[in-house]
């Protein structure tokens, strides 16, 4: 079924950008903002926390999670105690309206006028509608996805989650439909008239990167790092 | 006036938790949740970038945005034309209900299951009802917290907001009141049947840090790098 199977080929209108909707066009800096598939596929596989906002009781709640994106399907899980996926769960019809933000951080920017300090930064943003996942075998290539997006390759170097493990688990997907992609890169911009005051003006770039593995007490060290932890 | 002093003395209750709420006690991962006040301040004051969930349309958006703390008060600001504090501004009274989520990862964790797979991370989730500053002094304190809380030191050394950028300037609190923590930390945390199987197991620590500072290209080279970018 169409509607359950990996969507890891991309159709013939994959190049085509994000259709911008009232609540994806911002209300200012609408130089930022970009509906380029391919700049939002990067930002997010570049992440894999996310920040994910829903509705309880009128009122929004943010969650950081982790994700894992599989073509133009976003996936989430988490505990089936937990509020966000049993809130989705009970709302399987017509799902939970959520709002999925990744957000890098590349520079600070820092201007001759604090009015004008800023941050270069890459953003996504997807609306939708979250839905529960119940077929197996999605739910499958969904926890691969997850565990992948962090690092990519892992999944094939663990034990699967067991039947019970998989009972415990609650994956949700919102497709990449309704979303945005906001950037910021170069310098300050500051007023003509700032340009002669004596404050030091520049960008600070931001710098994430990985420490070395640091194995469990319990691993057995004839267990060397594998390649993919080296090749982060 | 109490409602506007800038609150940077801590009154004598500043060491007491914070109280827990329905919503800021989790469902699940119970162990990892703590109110504690210096806990909660270390994490925000390791941080500038929020991801702030606000309701539009009876639908969740999450937006990333930079922040102030100021005592018991968040700030985050932004252009009086921007949508959230439009939102806040347009419900002064009783405010905009909002969630504001920091988030710091520590390291991934990587378990010999992919179902133990994880992050160790230092979140805090504060709750609450964002209101517009008015008061001059109140919003010339939080502009410059906000300033300080990425480059401590900075709105110092930086030309004020004048009168048009000011007027151009929505600034909105968010008291700490309602406010819980979030940590991992540790490693994986095998079932005792896996403890034998080949995958490696352990953690990878990420890094954060500063590159060196990019002045901007009309900056006057007399002009050096400042102690306060040093200090990073």
């Amino acid at each position: 079924m169409q509607d359950t199977a990996p969507p890891t080929t991309k159709g013939p209108d994959s190049a085509a950008p994000y259709t911008p909707t009232a609540r994806t066009v911002p209300t200012r800096a609408k130089e930022r903002a970009s509906y380029d598939r391919e700049l939002v596929h990067s930002i997010l596989d570049a992440a894999y926390l996310c920040h994910l906002g829903f509705v309880r009781d009128g009122a929004p709640v943010v969650l950081p999670t982790l994700y894992g994106r599989v073509g133009e399907r976003l996936y989430v899980h988490g505990s089936t105690g937990s509020r966000p996926l049993r809130n989705a769960r009970a709302a399987a019809d017509p799902g939970l309206p959520v709002c999925l933000t990744v957000t890098h951080v590349d520079a600070l920017v820092l201007a001759r006028s604090a009015f004008h300090h800023s941050i270069n930064y890459r953003s996504v943003v997807v609306h939708g509608t979250a839905t529960t996942v119940t077929d197996p075998e999605e739910r499958r290539i969904a926890l691969d996805a997850i565990v992948d997006q962090a690092v990519p390759g892992r999944s094939r170097d663990a034990r699967p989650a067991n039947t019970k493990e998989l009972a415990a688990t609650a994956v949700i997907r919102l497709d990449l439909d309704e979303v945005s992609a906001k950037v910021r890169t170069g310098g300050p911009n500051d007023e003509p008239e700032d340009l002669t005051l004596p404050h030091w003006t520049g960008i600070v770039p931001l710098t994430r990167g990985y420490g070395s593995p640091v194995p469990a007490d319990d691993l057995d060290p004839a267990v060397g790092v594998p390649d993919y932890l080296r090749g982060l």
